[in-house]
């Protein structure tokens, strides 16, 4: 998982509840649900709660984490094989579903400085006592980043920050070029693949990734085995294949990696990194940076090494070698089916991944034995007579380190049959102590909601809801904290990427929840082989109180999905965050023609050659072009409708339930097929520009921000990439989505409307 | 010198200008001046400039570099009887006016850590065969803090910061309590003074200040001697009397340290720290920072040294043993006099100190050999016919370091005559590469935006005040940015502390001036043995192009304040100011209201609580009284009065130079009388709340800052130390005294219209 994730997700999101202070009793009406369906929901949900027991998620995590578990390693398909036979013997219907998908792992690695002074990097992470698996090397795959391609290169290094474009801009005013050279950036505030791909386009040899001790170690918190952070030896380990053209398998963007399926050559798959890229550690990057010269680094590029950091290009001259093994591995996934009883062809899926990086405890397994233990308490209720009314898969993917393979190749080989069936994706990943973190499809905004004030924090007796707004109230910024004191309710994020709900949402248009715990454990393990059951059960969720709430709120959101008599979508909360993005826009492009006008007068009028210290190279930027303005028409027409679109179904809903419940389950059947589509409305078949795996128009992981956001992608990036022409258009064609949506809404609307009549 | 100030006047004051790009032509008209006087003076000052010779101050920095030269050294004295016998030889009357003066040095200073782990801090600045002067360790100063009081202390340590008041709340909220301790600070953030002030205000027996890298050493750049930054063993001196409560001899505060002055026995002195104080090195601090255990250190508390920052308290236990000799010494003031022909009772006063904390290449000698250029080439004038017309008094401060003592004294002693003849007085200190910075009276600020508009900038070649305004328009913050685009000419700083201007201004009431170019060189020798020759000659102004622009502008503003007709005061920019200060006063309790209101919601609604991990100790901060509403409206009325002063005051100057050149002397005389006691009006006898020896009302050195000014401190201080009683108070009497200013702005008004009249 995207470690980012967890921490944005449990501390940044904008949640908030109606009342703080007063637990709310439990609320007597569902979302969705008649007031007889809702108290039988309920005692159905007590009865889950009652059953959920810890001591199986310790179990099985120190069953699931006792060799490397990587995909495509022996111990990977035991886990799988274990996962299928629990599920089995719960009673779901399981299969496992294999796919052939490109993994490649390395033959040699070498990195090392030839000048000023020789160094060899480690690229070991050492065995330590005080952590039983760490000693267990033998399947312990290396340290290095998936889908690098092979190289030999040597070259002058340069300090590159994060390696996000801005950070080319600043080298660019020391008139400091990489072609040529070699790279080093940190990890942190862009996804990893994303550092390699912007350092090909500036015509960089080679890439590496260090992990500085500002953002990921002592200067965090103690390190391992002191504390929970990394060390000097850990290495972040991971995936730099491009995630924001296509996630899966690299040899077959759009179609399922089965057997027979028609493969890119390798040399051809688009997704590949360009350049050679290894990660190391702090204390593999020191020796290197310390001998780098040039000018400093800006004040803000420097990390907590004790030392100057300067940008080079060299004296530090170094050699990468990377060669690597391009094979085929198999990717297993279990899936487990619950058939429903009234609608079976609507399915709820509930994934969380199996596979690791080494050991992973806390990434997946966390999150794997939460999903587990929900789904035995789901299985045993089945036994005893709880019959769902919609079918559940719970699904466990591997190979989701690597590019998020097992969900992706399963959701492109059953894409026909998903677009019809499914409803909705429920997703999780690595798991923790602190607060609810929630990113979705806002038209599962206030279903969530509904959930988030019933269950309870383990640690401090107020709803998660409540928790994940007092914390937003106490650490956010004075914005954050505006926007929750100004909503009633807990507003989710929007998603990027980073987990496996990306294909189910971004490829395909179906509704997804991203749900997790997170905030309160120590960070510092993540995609080395200190992420063990010695770590998590010493510096993480140790007594799997956040493991039950998790299977609390996951448990919740199937079941109510599965059972609900009509689906509980809602678009009022949707058409805010239209009106939100919209405004954000409107106001990117405002901020980027001011920005534009004032920095072209201080080049015009020489300030910033003035201000300069002539003792320093600077090299004045040029003058860009005047930002149009842009015709955000279309878009504001779209979202007036789109409202009254949302408030009608509101009303139609609440006339349902309210002043005449009761419905025909045939009426009900049909306007669950619109529903559980509005999703699908919001994609278009061409997909986004330069990346038509992309179809979702409102939510997408940014081009240069590999897991964070953009959403309204298409409009956002071409505004970013100033091609003004592009973003006209880009408006025009989301404004036809989301009229496309409301269409839906209508629809849904008329049968709520006639249902109600009856 | 305060060495924030220098970075602080060099890279962020609101300096602004009129037109950017276009350098503009030498005006011809000056204010104060008739038509063919500006012409006299204009050519006075083409002579002026003709004259300055940069190798003069190069070779002078070299004779007074050459041995350590503090307060009561004897090198100290042979550098003060240099200057007087140059000063002499060039034509002044030039006296060495001595004082008797407690300066206490080091006999004992001990800090060990006694647990977890022995260590024995060095406390030694080694020699370095890079810089000759560090070799000459006989006469040299070691590290430590003067006005420490004696004291032989172990306790467990704390960390704490910056050591600012809010730095012991966030203590508190993690139940940490330093009574009983010995805190360790680093520097920064607030001048030294207040950091054992605070520390021994919540119970601290000791306090260790030491320079962080972060903020003083490898984070900033390389360091000394690759760089000019501080090296691991570079240790900052300074003073830590308490200079927010008098400045000068902490014996005879009020009156002048001569040999038969009435003095406080050492024991009562109130202005010495309450408790042992030592400053160390990094390479002393990392030891003991990494044997501190309990919770981490807030983010923004966290260093640059490569370990994780805890608080405390322990297990680092430490030893502090000090003990000082307790001596008088003698300062040195030199002054030089220049009698004025026409108005030899009217003085402007030109100083900046001699004195250094070892060799002093920039701190202070980098501005007194500018001084001394500026006298010397005044001198060659004087030689050659041109004589002022009123009296120019140069003076070399001694004692500058331990507390301003030299200046101090000799204001105190002279206080009468200098109320009854002191016009202004110009002060600057170390100087550097870089950008002009300008603090002061705001009735100045007229005068001396119309000399940084015409000097040149050595490198850039265009004028210092446009490249002053370039740097604040390029690397200001938004508001700075803005505050420049909306201003003409340049917003001058108010003063708070930290050079000899502060007797002058801020108990005296004489209109200063404080004028330094910086921002380019690098830091990090600052009170260190490496304030040497070779550093400054390697990484400051080698060419002493910097040294001639201080020259030329302070030579200016002296020649023009002698020579005017009419003094160039101005009072529509000191109004201004004061309604951007009643702005911010307002704003300042509005805020507290509404942070109060919120912070007691959080707390009221159990959201602090809800939000914090029970696995780390929080204690939740009691519930504050809410701010009431202040009545402004006495100021706002003052205000209104001030600006129609103001006004007319502005009008009448416009009548006299413009629509009816000429004045009789005897009239301009009376008018000079007025307005060169303008300042003195904004002083009140009783001085401030618990520091009477502060009377100025507009400007102050904080409390709590030390060096920061705190603009309208009677009011402000109240308000922030939430004394609401205090702040109604302050602001009538506030108010009175600024109607007072206005009612000497009316005389001075009504003397013009008659003199225009005539």
């Amino acid at each position: 998982m995207n470690r980012c994730g967890i921490l944005i997700l449990a501390l940044f999101l904008g949640l908030s509840i109606s009342n703080f202070g007063a637990v709310q009793a439990q609320e007597s009406s569902l979302f969705g649900f008649g007031p007889e369906e809702a108290r039988q929901q309920r005692m159905l949900e007590a009865r889950f709660d009652a059953s959920l027991k810890r001591e199986n998620m310790k179990e099985w995590m120190k069953r699931m984490t006792q060799r490397p578990h990587h995909l495509g390693s022996a111990y990977g398909k035991e886990n799988a094989e274990f996962i299928a036979s629990q599920l089995r013997s719960w009673g779901f219907d399981t299969t496992i579903e294999a796919f052939q998908v490109l993994f490649p792992t390395p033959k040699i690695r070498v990195l090392e400085m030839t000048k000023p002074e020789k160094f060899i990097a480690r690229l070991v992470e050492p065995e330590l006592k005080e952590d039983a698996t760490s000693v267990r090397t033998v399947e312990q795959l290396p340290t290095y980043n998936a889908y690098s391609v092979d190289g030999d290169v040597t070259g002058e290094l340069v300090y590159v920050n994060y390696g996000v474009p801005r950070d080319y801009e600043r080298l660019a005013e020391k008139d400091i070029d990489v072609k040529g050279k070699i790279v080093i950036a940190r990890y942190g505030e862009s996804w990893r693949g994303i550092k390699p791909k912007v350092a090909a386009e500036h015509g960089a040899v080679g890439c590496i990734i260090y992990s500085d001790p500002h953002e990921d170690g002592y200067f965090q918190g103690d390190v391992y085995p002191r504390g929970p952070w990394r060390s000097q030896d850990g290495a972040q380990r991971g995936s730099v294949a491009d995630i924001s053209l296509y996630s899966g398998d690299p040899l077959t963007p759009l179609i399922g990696a089965t057997r027979d399926a028609k493969r890119l050559p390798v040399k051809e798959a688009p997704s590949l990194a360009k350049i050679p890229v290894l990660p190391i550690s702090y204390a593999d990057a020191l020796p290197i940076l310390r001998n780098l010269g040039g000018p400093m680094a800006p004040e803000e590029w420097r990390g907590a090494l004790p030392i100057s950091y300067h940008l080079g290009p060299g004296p530090a001259t170094v050699h990468l070698k990377l060669e690597f093994d391009w094979k085929l591995v198999t990717a297993y996934d279990v899936i487990a089916r619950l058939g429903g009883t009234e609608r079976p062809e609507q399915w709820i899926i509930r994934g969380n991944h199996h596979d690791a990086w080494v050991f992973g405890a806390s990434d997946p397994v966390s999150g794997m034995v939460a999903l587990l233990e929900e789904a035995r308490v789901v299985g045993e209720l089945s036994k005893n007579g709880f019959k769902p009314r919609r079918t559940i898969i719970y699904a466990a993917w591997d190979g989701e380190e690597p590019g998020l393979l097992g969900s992706t190749e399963w959701v492109e080989t059953h894409a026909e049959v998903l677009d019809r069936n499914a409803v909705a994706y429920i997703n999780s990943d690595a798991n923790d102590r602190g607060f609810l973190g929630v990113g979705g499809s806002h038209s599962l905004e206030r279903f969530i909601n509904e959930i988030a004030r019933e269950v309870r924090d383990p640690e401090r007796k107020v709803t998660v809801s409540e928790r994940a707004r007092a914390v937003k109230l106490v650490k956010g910024d004075p914005e954050e904290r505006k926007s929750v004191r100004e909503r009633s309710d807990l507003e989710i994020e929007a998603l990027g990427s980073g987990s496996d709900y990306t294909p189910f949402l971004q490829h395909l248009g179906i509704a997804s929840l991203n749900l997790g715990f997170g905030g309160e454990g120590g960070g510092g393990s993540y995609h080395s082989i200190y992420d063990s059951l010695d770590h998590y059960t010493k510096f993480g969720d140790a007594s799997f109180d956040y493991g039950v709430a998790l299977a609390q709120t996951a448990g919740r959101a199937t079941l109510r999905l599965a059972n609900a008599p009509v689906l509980p979508f809602e678009f009022t909360r949707f058409s805010r965050v239209v009106e939100k993005y919209l405004r954000e826009i409107i106001k990117l492009v405002d901020d980027m023609r001011e920005e534009t006008t004032q920095k072209n007068e201080l080049i015009n009028d020489k300030i910033l050659e003035v201000a300069a210290d002539p003792k320093q190279t600077f090299v004045v930027p040029k003058v860009e072009s005047a930002v149009p303005h842009l015709n955000f028409a279309p878009l504001q027409n779209t979202l007036d409708r789109l409202k009254q679109s949302a408030q009608n179904h509101e009303a139609g809903m609440k006339a349902l339930f309210v002043a005449s419940p009761g419905m025909q389950i045939e009426a009900q059947k049909s306007l669950d097929e619109i529903l559980m589509k509005t999703e699908r409305a919001l994609t278009k078949s061409e997909g986004l520009p330069r990346r038509s795996w992309f179809r979702h128009q409102v939510y997408a992981p940014g081009a240069y921000t590999g897991y964070g956001v953009k959403t309204f992608p298409g409009v956002r990036e071409a505004i970013e990439l100033r091609n003004w022409k592009e973003a006209n258009d880009e408006m025009e064609i989301l404004a036809k989505t989301l009229d496309r949506f409301a269409d839906e809404i209508d629809r849904a609307t008329k049968i709520l409307m006639s249902g109600t009549a009856k």
